[in-house]
């Protein structure tokens, strides 16, 4: 979440909170009738009538913000927190999950929709998912398709099915539209999604988009993504990982949801990241390092009679800046140790009662083994050296 | 808030996090009645039968945590995240407002006590409270007044008559205690909480604390301290702000609460940090500057035909870790800068053409004034001396 969060900072994105709780009100209509019926928390208290509901998405607190606050255009800004599905919990799918938003709220431009995706590459490969790919698409495109085969009043719909692909395959997806639409507009649409010659269903904008971004690499054009919610307007993307065939987060452009939610007709860009998958599959891929177990650097560990003189040590490091544990539980030197391994944490300040005579303590590093025996003055310059050199 | 966790850290306490919603059997009988009737959002879904309720402190949901994973002794974690009360919305009184909390699970030793105010100390003198005195008292002080004053099986009904104190005034609480005892042991416990030498009233373990603290300034013990909540045992302390009459946190040792929710007999002591009322109150107080108003530090500005070199430019500084904003709505510059300066962005970075047919561009610094012509090349080490010798 640091690496996520500094990120946005980078890409000139400044925070802001929105509530857990919401009126149902401002919900309601948003999100289609599964997640209405099945997978938001609405409820009623004992105090009100009024309705209230868990916070869906990032987006719609984010549009009501934007309406109070009425901030400078563009609008850029990031959300990090839970969101709320009343699902069964199984792995991968949490009632409350981390999501990380980052949105631009009134720019029309190519320019706003790069900026997203740059985002999104740039993060991706600062965590290390450098093999994630991001898929890339334009409703424009799919409503071109849509269109040529025949089927253009039913849209929806058919973006719906082209969703399942992955899920389905093409088997499936022709199966499904050809009982929506025909076998033969299905024919046509399957088709179509398979062409060769894909470039001319894109609008100019969207090559403007794709010239601007950082690099190619990562990128792939792919006509078959859809994205459930209807929302969308123009660029969508996903970020993908073929491996697991799984979602890490996505996004795009929807310029009408303001004006549907509050009237305003402002055009909006903006990425979601899954933090949740992004942990699962991290973990899986071997990507993050578990074995940190804390943020702990320094132990202080007293032998002896040495206590006081440890607790003194302890606390003058952390007005140094150093992060340091002291055992509170009057433990032998073995069970402090334990209990340090067990943490993880790496340097050892061993306060004991000769070296305390000579106004010395030993510093030990757990990794390489090296010990040094370290005048008490002395102490936070050295450990200044060695902890911050890394 | 970033203050207050890396402080966390610095003492050696890392992050957990809890849930948000909570069966309603969980916090039930926890936190009294008037919480329960007034205060808890307690409610059921369509999709079930059960009752859930939102997070009301951090400690409930901590000692579930602790109980469903029993980490190794001591257990010192810290949370950050919201809580949740219905009440009518005012300023100071939200309905959803942060917390920070940091817990000690599983010492009985005063070093554990001494960490936690060690901790509080460090941290409001950080963020710049360095007039916030630290109220301190002992709930086995309390008892040895009500036990002297003869109304020990009242105990409990005494306290939360004492803890109105600040607001009710001595007159007040002497009126309230008549009713509860009697004028005359109303009067007893009256002077001895005004007594001279209420020394003798600490155990010896309260004064080892007091002497484990890094320094006494800042620290008063105040016998009339008392705290709501019932579950605490020994220490607590109130973080307070005379000129606002306002507890800013407070916390303490609560022996028997994991005991009383999950059967295990453990000790524990903490901490929680208001973020709300540090946040207004610093705010009345001009502690916090509110002047910065992005983390963003740099703006890149296109003049005339440079777009298409600003952008490159903005990115190759962002891939520097540098945080910066390009303008995403092709204004001419007079409406960038306005932008900029309304955001507090300091440094400008200024793509004009002539300059760029040098391989140049200006670097601006608003606060001082400063400009000065930088070689593309050399941009991104001249920002890094500039920025991060600051």
């Amino acid at each position: 979440m640091e690496t996520i969060e500094e990120s946005f900072r980078i890409y000139g994105f400044d925070p802001i909170v929105t509530p857990t709780v919401e009126y149902w009100d401002l919900l309601k209509g948003k999100y289609g009738e599964e997640a209405e019926n099945k997978e938001i928390w609405r409820f009623q208290v004992p105090q009100s009538d009024k309705w209230y509901a868990l916070k869906y998405d990032q987006t719609v607190p984010l549009v009501r913000y934007f309406v109070k606050h009425r901030p400078k255009l563009p609008f850029k800004r990031y959300v990090i927190d839970k969101t709320y599905r009343y699902d069964n919990p199984q792995r991968g799918r949490y009632r409350e999950f981390w999501q990380a938003d980052a949105d631009i709220v009134g720019s029309p431009n190519p320019e706003a929709d790069a900026e997203i995706l740059n985002l999104m590459r740039y993060i991706y490969n600062k965590l290390g998912f450098t093999d994630a790919k991001i898929r890339l698409n334009d409703r424009r495109a799919l409503e071109k398709v849509v269109e040529l085969s025949g089927a253009k009043d039913k849209f929806r719909e058919v973006t719906r099915i082209i969703d399942k692909w992955d899920k389905i395959g093409e088997d499936g997806v022709y199966s499904e539209l050809s009982n929506l639409v025909g076998e033969k507009t299905a024919e046509k649409i399957v088709n179509l999604l398979k062409s060769d010659k894909i470039e001319e269903f894109y609008p100019e904008s969207f090559w403007k988009i794709y010239d601007l971004l950082e690099s190619k690499r990562g990128f792939e054009i792919d006509l078959k993504l859809a994205r459930g919610f209807d929302y969308y307007t123009g660029m969508i993307y996903e970020v993908w990982i073929d491996e697991f065939n799984r979602s890490l987060g996505g996004g795009g452009r929807y310029d009408d949801l303001i004006k549907k939610i509050a009237g305003i007709d402002v055009p909006a860009v903006g990425g979601s990241i899954g933090v949740d998958p992004v942990i699962d599959v991290g973990i899986d891929l071997g990507i993050f390092n578990l074995s940190k177990k804390s943020y702990t650097e320094i132990a202080v560990i007293y032998i002896g009679n040495t206590f006081e003189s440890a607790w003194r040590i302890c606390n003058d490091l952390r007005y140094h800046g150093f992060r340091v544990y002291i055992d509170l539980l009057r433990r032998n030197f073995k069970k402090q140790i334990d209990y340090v391994s067990e943490r993880g944490i790496r340097y050892l300040v061993i306060v004991g009662e000769k070296d305390l005579q000579n106004g010395e303590v030993t510093v030990q590093d757990r990794e390489s083994k090296e010990r040094i025996n370290v005048k008490i003055g002395e102490l936070a310059d050295y450990l200044e050296k060695i902890l911050r050199r890394r």
